[in-house]
């Protein structure tokens, strides 16, 4: 086989410590194995036909190296390229994943591509600051030890006024939870002014603080262009407050990068949201989260959005620990899924944050996934608490508070009457029940790792 | 139905012209009525269960609209949800995307979703600048006039040093192309950085406009976290040079608008290029490739790459067809997959890009899908010509002149012996053949619009 006149195989190649290493599944209209060179070729010194100005210096230094693949059909199966590291302009993350992850997407000939996930070696990994504020700083905040964190995003989403706003907030906090966010779609609306807001969940946060002797969470939604949201740090700066979130996919790579920068002069904690990203990282087309992942730690937020399990939003349980996993440290190999990832000393874990759909009887699943560090956070499942807001916060602060203390929820509620009420309107979710469903997922996986090609959710399933 | 208590439906609702208005396609595991419902209440005010918090006034003013929907079966159909204007932080287009086309990504009983196209008011439009550079200046930077331009990316992608690149560029330039880019995978390596590059180019440019007469373009790929992105503007400033490449798509959307602005202060010809897009664009779950062209118009790019049709990227002619529309002037609706977009007078077209596996035997179908105002590049249909790249270039433009002269590549061939062996080495796609198949796809259009859910292709080839 061969690709614009070239063959990129090289079964016998050893990555190197320094390579970029990814794996991609690809179905192709064309045969399989032309195609796996196709997709070193593009992404990196070729094209679809032979050119008259390769040399053979070029070739032998700077080529992708097609150095495994696992055929599941005729015009099917997994890819590992490995890209030497002087390939790429390295201090440039935008320019290397405009390389292995660019053009690739838009040939004709391939019917699902998948970019499942991407190796970064530690000499890269070095050019990035990583979390200046992480796991430990969180607990240091908040006043925490082992259980999970637990937080709301006020709702309705959008419409309150700033003062309706703040007076749900301070509810919560005074139930007794960690962290209030605004929602993803909530920045600086006519309804609801940013700064107005902003300055009243502040006092309520320090007015819970001297209540509960707790720390408390804010982080106030200052996604916009950049001259707008470096204006919002400002502010927050002169009001006494260090706590901000970002919208990190909607605001794209190179902005996340500055803006981070910037909060980490101003020693800020980072809460990062990610909305919008499964339009790329679902479906036969796309990039797996935890390369976005994988970024995002690297250039340095707090906390992350990496799903549920139990909730609303999608994932298996096993891949939603996996997220897990890259967020608190090195990622074992579970192929062709996701690669081992080993983090340099110097970049530290960060909080994953588990949103959508969850209540305080999720908290037990959530824990049996993440572990004790992990930020839960209710919306509907603290407002929608037929006590309202305040008794939902206590049923919800009680039901992290259990996973501290290693008792159940079932046994927690015996003393909290608003738990109970909780468990009562939206159920229970076993911890029991989640781990044995957790070894379910390990077994399909064993048995159908690479049978289902990228789907993932069908693996771990079937 | 309902979901979380409230109906979003309101079939006689006509959407206001401030109104932003999207359509997409979902197939799910619920009841599709409860699913569109479940759209339009998690993109704004709403969740999944009935709130405490929720009033009258919220409900009245601010929740989206499931103004119309097409069932395709139990499970799957089209929805089109009206928003009004006040609903979003309408200065901030981070924040109205993470609300349109955001979380709903993450629902776990969707299994494919795809946000087919929104539709932008001129009130929202006049907050942004548009081109600086449109297709007016574009073609007075060149001296060009009905004929569409033709430019080459320097071949192999990476790994020429910088001399050599040059060296390759300046043939290019000499043999009459109008524009060298560079490719998306080089930036600053150092086998070939940056400023030798872009100076050796630059000089090479200018010594061909001498010699040809011809105004001439390097953009030269800036792509890269901002600060250096900043530092390339202003040494291109001092060299005397008004020109560049970014990757939209890579940089993000605050990135990108932050850059486009200072080029603008600059008065830059912008050249954006799209590496990765069709992560997010392609396949059941994604973005309408329109959506992403609107913002990069409205940003004020100069020219983007928008398909080829007959190339070895992917797209149906008419689709791409679409996007030459939309660059260049209103889009008329071809409902459900693109909606009717007027764009505000302030808002100047662009030049769309053909780009990727093209070669001279096909410029004749390229135009007659864009018409003459298209930028067709070829890289490998360049510098693969038999006689390298300062033949290839004459027989690439060659074929653009052509289309200028309103004759065929048969009939311009008979004088330009360069032109006759780049046919007979990679043949030639009619015009005519491809008039007929445009036809034939309006016709495919007609019938199966509604037939085969989210894919387009499988629409306009059925």
């Amino acid at each position: 086989m061969a690709y614009g006149g070239y063959s990129y195989f090289d079964k016998d190649y050893v990555p190197g410590r320094d390579d970029f290493v990814t794996v991609l599944w690809v179905k192709t209209k064309d045969k399989f194995e032309r195609t796996a060179e196709g997709l070193a070729a593009e992404s990196s010194v070729g094209t679809w036909t032979k050119l008259t100005t390769m040399n053979q210096r070029v070739w032998d230094n700077l080529r992708a190296r097609v150095f495994r693949v696992k055929k599941a059909s005729p015009h099917s199966g997994f890819v590992w390229i490995a890209y030497p590291y002087d390939h790429f302009d390295s201090k440039n993350l935008l320019q290397i994943l405009a390389s292995i992850r660019g053009n690739i997407f838009g040939l004709k000939e391939i019917e699902e591509l998948r970019f499942l996930d991407m190796q970064l070696p530690r000499k890269f990994q070095r050019q990035y600051p990583g979390p200046k504020v992480g796991i430990k700083e969180l607990r240091k905040i908040v006043g925490s030890r082992r259980r999970p964190h637990v937080g709301t995003i006020v709702k309705p989403k959008v419409g309150l006024t700033a003062k309706e706003w703040a007076a749900v907030a301070e509810k919560a906090f005074m139930g007794g939870l960690d962290m209030v966010k605004d929602d993803e779609n909530l920045v600086d609306q006519k309804f609801c002014r940013w700064k107005d807001r902003a300055a009243r969940v502040i006092d309520a946060a320090e007015r819970a603080k001297d209540e509960t002797g707790d720390g408390k969470i804010y982080v106030a939604n200052i996604t916009d262009e950049l001259p707008r949201m470096l204006e919002r740090v400002d502010w927050l700066v002169e009001h006494g407050w260090r706590q901000a979130m970002i919208d990190v996919y909607m605001i794209g790579i190179a902005g996340t990068r500055e803006i981070i920068n910037e909060l980490h002069r101003k020693r800020f904690l980072i809460h990062a949201h990610r909305a919008g990203h499964g339009a790329e990282t679902r479906g036969p087309w796309g990039v797996g989260y935890i390369t976005w992942e994988k970024i995002w730690r690297l250039f340095g937020v707090s906390s992350l959005h990496t799903g549920t399990g139990v909730g609303k939003m999608e994932g298996s349980y096993l891949e939603i620990k996996k997220y897990g996993e890259a967020a608190h440290g090195d990622v074992e190999a579970m192929e062709p899924f996701f690669l081992e990832q080993k983090w340099d000393r110097s970049i530290k874990p960060i909080m994953p944050v588990a949103s959508g759909g969850l209540h305080p009887g999720l908290v037990e699943g959530v824990v049996e996934i993440y572990g004790t560090d992990v930020t839960i956070m209710a919306g509907g499942g603290v407002h929608g608490h037929p006590g309202g807001t305040f008794y939902g916060a206590k049923a919800h602060r009680a039901a992290g508070d259990a996973m501290g203390e290693g008792v159940t929820l079932e046994k927690k509620a015996e003393k909290v009457p608003e738990l109970r009420e909780a468990l009562n309107k939206w159920g229970y979710v076993k911890g029991a029940d989640v781990r044995k469903q957790l070894e379910r997922e390990r077994k399909a996986f064993r048995r159908n790792a690479f049978r289902y090609g990228w789907d993932l959710d069908r693996v771990l399933q079937g």
